[in-house]
């Protein structure tokens, strides 16, 4: 399947998607409604035109609806379980923006830069019991099916929150291995990834065995994504990741470049570890960085986490346009997901 | 039914209750520990010799456990229900302490103020999942059962957020009249206690009619516990209720007695209005409120609360131990919830 296909796919899914996002953001009328208003800003809704060309929205509701395709059954009986998978997401975008102090995300003020942040806690809260809901009315599944999604959904985000603990943490840590980045990203970025991929299979139907496989997909593409992050956050043009490039470093966020620089260069050991923080200083970093092999090491780990994904793929036995879908996704990676 | 009896049955009820909500906090081994710790910290497991004889604490999953017993259910079939409410009821109050700014809960440092924000939005997200994740292992109930006690519980989250929207709302505004004070509360504080009394009946297998009655029953009882707070927070002594006297006019929170105020005296209107904020000026208001009634008229709605809480509760038609120990828990109101 070539890249146009798979666009293809995802203009016929997003109109669905989006109106099936709505729906579940819709209050119920005895509602004061502005955490409302506050919602329909963080989902973009308020802007008049959306693009929905961008592979870069809703990649992981149409992950889950390729899946829940692959796996043999029809997309539209996973759409309930794709809205609450990215209304999760939100909500944690919604909260990681608060504890990042991040004034932009998608070229517009974060919710708590317009409305401060007790009331953007408070949306996202709001949000994450949204996206429980969505899930509830999943109509067309046994009740026994939307109760193991309930749990699967709520794994997900229990993990979500012990990596963004440890992401929080290793901020003001300068010990940071691969080993305790890899089960950070395990938590912040592949955790929920992995559950949009299980989410799809258990929606069709799958064995216990095919939705471990979709999971390790799952799991193996929400790495690689966060690997790619991690050197645009370092290497990337400010244009295309919408954040200014050097932040990453200037936040202090371990990301795999760095705790591989830590582990590789003295020069940056020392460089990073010192408490000055000028421009030019951030500059040498990145050189230093790169001299040291970080980036192209950074970028191995991509690749076989990608090749990873696709074997984890394989396993699953997928089929028809799903499957070509789901390939054609993975190989892409990743013109940002989010 | 003596208050004695009733706390005999909060006795026998605490330790299992204590030791269920512990083990819906103990993680799976591969997750990093720090949030269980932070989380043990604010359900105050940390204190060696915990006091179990206050009825301060855990009030609302004891309304549920007690409500399924009125039923004719047993007890602790509702269990993962009570322990549900009471999660999701701390997750409320983690956040609440950040958009509030509060320093100091029962007495303690609040977890924010140990572990900085950040770290405290994402240990209450993570107390949500945990909420969600004990009421999907009530095994003893149907799978349709689980389904409609999760459904009850996220409704109650998003109006608890809705309520919460309005009272950081209010803050800022000096024209907030007794009808949006009244839906403020009723999402606010009513919300949960109506669930936490319609989860036991549901636990008990009580008709939607019954349900609606014990509903509405903890509905009234939630709204009454709020106006109680409200005059605590203004005329309470700060030694009882745990924070400083006069703090709620100081945070321009708008209780039910200053939202009277507002409407009955000039001299109130004029001064709350002013921007001046000295101690004599918070004295003088105290004053004024006294002088016009408020108190008085918060007392009469406080009253009519608790009356209408004794008549819903006999529509339900109660039974037993558990129908006498709720009106006792009534009759008593309130020591104080939380």
């Amino acid at each position: 399947m070539n890249v146009s296909e798979l666009d293809a796919l995802r203009r016929k899914y997003m109109p669905v998607l989006d109106a099936a996002l709505r729906a579940a953001l819709d209050y119920p009328s005895e509602h004061i409604d502005t955490p409302a208003q506050m919602l329909h800003y963080h989902m973009g809704w308020d802007v008049q035109e959306e693009s929905t060309s961008s592979l870069g929205k809703r990649t992981r509701p149409l992950i889950t609806l390729l899946c829940a395709q692959a796996a043999g059954g029809h997309w539209r009986t996973a759409l309930p379980l794709a809205v609450a998978v990215e209304l999760v997401h939100n909500f944690s975008l919604i909260h990681d923006d608060i504890q990042d102090g991040s004034e932009l995300r998608r070229g517009r003020p974060t919710l708590w830069a317009v409305w401060g942040k007790p009331q953007a806690i408070n949306a996202g809260d709001a949000l994450f019991a949204h996206a429980h809901l969505a899930m509830q009315s999943a109509i067309a599944l046994t009740p026994e099916t939307r109760l193991e999604a309930l749990s699967v959904l709520d794994q997900a985000c229990l993990a979500l929150t012990s990596g963004q603990h440890s992401d929080i943490a290793f901020e003001i840590s300068d010990r940071v291995d691969e080993e305790a980045y890899k089960e950070m990203v395990a938590g912040k970025t592949a955790a929920l990834i992995a559950a949009a991929a299980e989410l799809g299979a258990l929606a069709a139907g799958a064995s216990a065995a095919r939705r471990e496989n979709y999971r390790a997909f799952g799991h193996a593409l929400g790495f690689a994504y966060q690997v790619r992050d991690d050197i645009l956050g370092i290497w990337g043009e400010s244009g295309r990741t919408g954040k200014p490039s050097g932040a990453d470093i200037r936040a202090r966020k371990k990301t795999l470049p760095v705790v591989i620089g830590m582990e590789q260069s003295s020069g940056f050991r020392a460089l990073y570890r010192s408490s000055a923080r000028r421009v030019a200083d951030e500059r040498y970093a990145v050189t230093l960085l790169q001299e040291c092999g970080a980036r192209a090491a950074a970028e191995n780990v991509e690749r076989e986490q990608i090749e990873l994904a696709l074997t984890s793929l394989t396993c699953a036995v997928p089929v028809g346009k799903g499957r070509d879908a789901l390939q054609a996704l993975t190989q892409r990676l990743l013109g940002r997901m989010d």
